[in-house]
């Protein structure tokens, strides 16, 4: 019985090491490779992930995981061994749905989609990328398709990304949302604030320093973290000792910034799953999901709070005299917060937020179940933003080509962003609780507290359990809108509705 | 039976692409991968090599080879396919004897001692690296009694390197040279050539841009190519759009440009192997010595010659006006060409170059046979140092410890860069013939027909057929030391000795 657990662990090792090596591909791709390497590129993804979906999907696998029911019911649920073969059950089980074929081409028509994706955005011309994208969303049904008796097709994509989620879950979380969201948007959206300095001249060697300035404070350390630019931010890892987080620096605009701080919140998950599980399934993170919720823990409840720059505003005034002197704190941290609907995801405020990815996590059902047609995306896209937020777009570049996930093959994502902001303010509100003079270690530039109640709290459980499972343990409830609601009231100083 | 081939061809596929994957991860490794990260990239690059390791060693392979037979007999010996299946059952053969254990701990344990070599060779303390060396040895020696009836283990060995050149075949051509080499460096060896302009202050910035300007007017293309900083410099790609080229600049010395150009003709094999073939073994490159004599043309036979320095010197004087003011073509030229035995095999001249070499190469066989102790090493090597070139060792790193190869497992490695030494002169002798005005084209900062010739002669054979025949289909010959000699007297006007 231990002898089918070691033979299923050493498998499961091959598999993850396989996987890390894809995502330092991913990296790679993004950050590092010429632009010609990009058909050896999708050839080498796709024959990674087909070797790691080949040696999952193995009979054998299915033998050992029947071999090891009987071990499985006398377990402890909640140890490392039963929550590696639960979940090596579920992961096998859909997986066994899928050709390998089909999972390789995934894969490879991903990675050939990115890079056209890269010139159309450039060029703003979503005809250019129709192609590519139409060859995505073919792909995801075909790979919906696989599976049986499915409720909502869409339910496949987002439990990719999401575990154990449903989209009906999802739907009633953000229709609650988006029901406070629309009024509070009205309220809030000012066009009397003055944030004319947060534009102008942020020459990138600065913004470089500033950012490694913030990230080494909040626990960015040089023979583990690698920090690059790139297009489009994200973070990635070969193992917790090996993180990297890319941003992208816009001369103009000092928002790269809070996508850095964004970033960090990524990495240090990465940095601080279990370490002796780490190559194993269960020591990855838990869903995207959760770790979104760190992100925008680090970028919002730590990066636009009062504390924060209470203690880092003079760095930033340094940094950027002709544009920081004579703005005072205050009307720094309004500028930094200021709600304006806005036609940039990444760059968008807390308040508006929202709004962004509802749009995506609707428009996405619509194009899986065929209610839209691709070719019709760039006017559907506009249209809904100009309803959901009332801003006029200028081109595919600022509207319908400005993410990387459709190109990318990650349809059915969006959602996680919002769940995950909407869990950060849980999470932050418990960590208030058990760390209570945390704002006072933030305005002394100190973060190891903050920094360890997350490690014990949410990355050491790696992805032993479900996100809402996960989300339970560390706050000691599931995911839940109001904390999220009532944390943009209190912070912006509007009265709960009547 | 064109069923088998394909499905022989689909394996390949996979094998090399996971190889090429493996090349990538080493890239990353020794230019951006923080240190931290050692650990993971031991246990993905084992997991890797395993994994194409038991892809080609799988008994369906041997199977589809058996099944293959008949086919290949009705096949032209040259043709791809023939080529194919008879370079993947010498492939097959090789490493169907050697345990996937093995394989994959021989690349593990590698990846760690690369890591514990960067550290010992900055404190310059072999002790420190002493443990990883003894293990890199041991488990080669595992791998040489994988294989029976063997004549000298160390052909094992060197055939990973150079397939089907025998030690023997080495030390006979290397004996001839020696025997030239040693009076030769006597004769040439000066101290009255004032070379202190080639030493100073030469910003890194600079030499950037400066090796930037040389490579790209030899063929590098921003597009498809990658120049970065190491700590030793090497080559790598993950396809033939994807080159990446690494340098390591000493703010003292200019001597990295000739390194940089070194690796350039790496690169340029790399880029220019037949790409209809790329993701088959009979695509890759033919062997380390092959790939040597094309690094080796363009570092000595281009980048030491005077024709392309009549074009580019006056860059170099107007990059470095401090250094090079004052000081004439025909002076820089005799110092970057000037003869003295020194410490650092990769600073060497042409003359003494070899006999770097030759001290590893039988030091090499001394270790594997067991006449020299690995814990003796600083002392054999100082002692012979003295012996062969008439240096004395200040310390391991300038000793020792300066080569990367046995930190990395590469051990066997050394010979190639010799032979492909001798090989480079063979093929510019070709060159010349075929190309009468080539150096009127160098001088007129024209490489467009070296790098045809060599594509068409060289590049575009792959692996199809071992190094000697290789060289033989591009020049009429087969290796030989006599053309070598030749040139080095020519080049420092010294007659045929009596």
């Amino acid at each position: 019985m231990s002898d089918a657990l070691a033979q299923l662990k050493q498998r499961l090792t091959k598999v993850t090491d396989l996987e890390r090596v894809a995502g330092l591909l991913g990296w790679d791709q993004q950050t590092m490779m010429p632009a010609a390497g990009a058909e050896h590129r999708a050839d080498q993804l796709a024959t990674l992930r087909r070797s790691s979906h080949e040696l999952l999907t193995d009979d054998q696998t299915g033998r050992l995981l029947e071999r090891l029911r009987p071990l499985e019911d006398t377990l402890d649920p909640d140890s490392d061994d039963a929550a590696l073969i639960r979940l090596t059950r579920r992961d096998y089980d859909k997986a066994a749905h899928v050709p390998a074929d089909l999972r390789a081409e995934m894969v490879r028509a991903a990675a050939q989609a990115r890079q056209i994706w890269v010139k159309a955005r450039a060029a703003s011309d979503f005809q250019q990328f129709l192609p590519a994208l139409e060859r995505n969303f073919e792909l995801r049904r075909q790979y919906v398709d696989c599976f049986d008796g499915v409720e909502e097709p869409y339910d496949i994509l987002l439990d990719d990304f999401e575990p154990e989620t449903t989209t009906a879950e999802v739907r009633a979380i953000f229709t609650e949302l988006k029901a406070e969201l629309v009024p509070l948007i009205a309220e809030l959206s000012r066009d009397d604030v003055d944030d004319s300095f947060l534009h102008g001249t942020f020459p990138i060697d600065r913004q470089e320093r500033l950012a490694k300035e913030v990230v080494t404070l909040f626990g960015f350390r040089p023979d583990t973290w690698r920090l690059d630019p790139t297009e489009h931010p994200f973070a990635a890892g070969a193992g917790v000792d090996d993180i990297r987080i890319t941003t992208h620096y816009d001369p103009a605009s000092i928002k790269s910034l809070f996508s850095t701080m964004h970033e960090y919140g990524h990495g240090l998950y990465t940095h601080q799953l279990p370490r002796e599980l780490q190559r194993l399934p269960i020591g990855l993170s838990c869903s995207l999901g959760i770790h979104e919720s760190q992100s925008r823990l680090w970028e919002n409840l730590v990066g636009r709070s009062r504390p924060f720059w209470r203690m880092f505003y003079p760095r930033a005034q340094e940094t950027y005299p002709e544009q920081l002197r004579g703005v005072d704190l205050e009307d720094f941290l309004t500028g930094i917060n200021r709600v304006r609907p806005s036609l940039i995801r990444i760059k968008a405020d807390e308040v508006t937020y929202g709004m962004h990815i509802i749009l995506r996590f609707e428009l996405e059902q619509d194009l899986v179940n065929g209610r839209v047609e691709l070719r019709d995306l760039p006017e559907v896209w506009n249209e809904r933003m100009r309803e959901y937020l009332g801003v006029e777009v200028p081109d595919d570049a600022h509207g319908v080509l400005q993410d990387t996930h459709w190109a990318s093959g990650h349809i059915g994502y969006f959602a996680t962003y919002l769940l995950g902001t909407v869990m950060s303010v849980q999470i932050w509100h418990k960590v208030l609780e058990d760390v209570p003079d945390l704002e006072e270690q933030i305005e002394r530039g100190e973060f190891g507290s903050l920094r360890e109640w997350l490690g014990e709290h949410v990355h050491r459980l790696g992805r032993k359990f479900p996100p809402q499972e996960t989300l339970r343990r560390a706050t000691g409830e599931t995911i839940d809108a109001k904390p999220y609601l009532a944390y943009l009231r209190e912070k912006y100083g509007v009265g709960v509705p009547a």
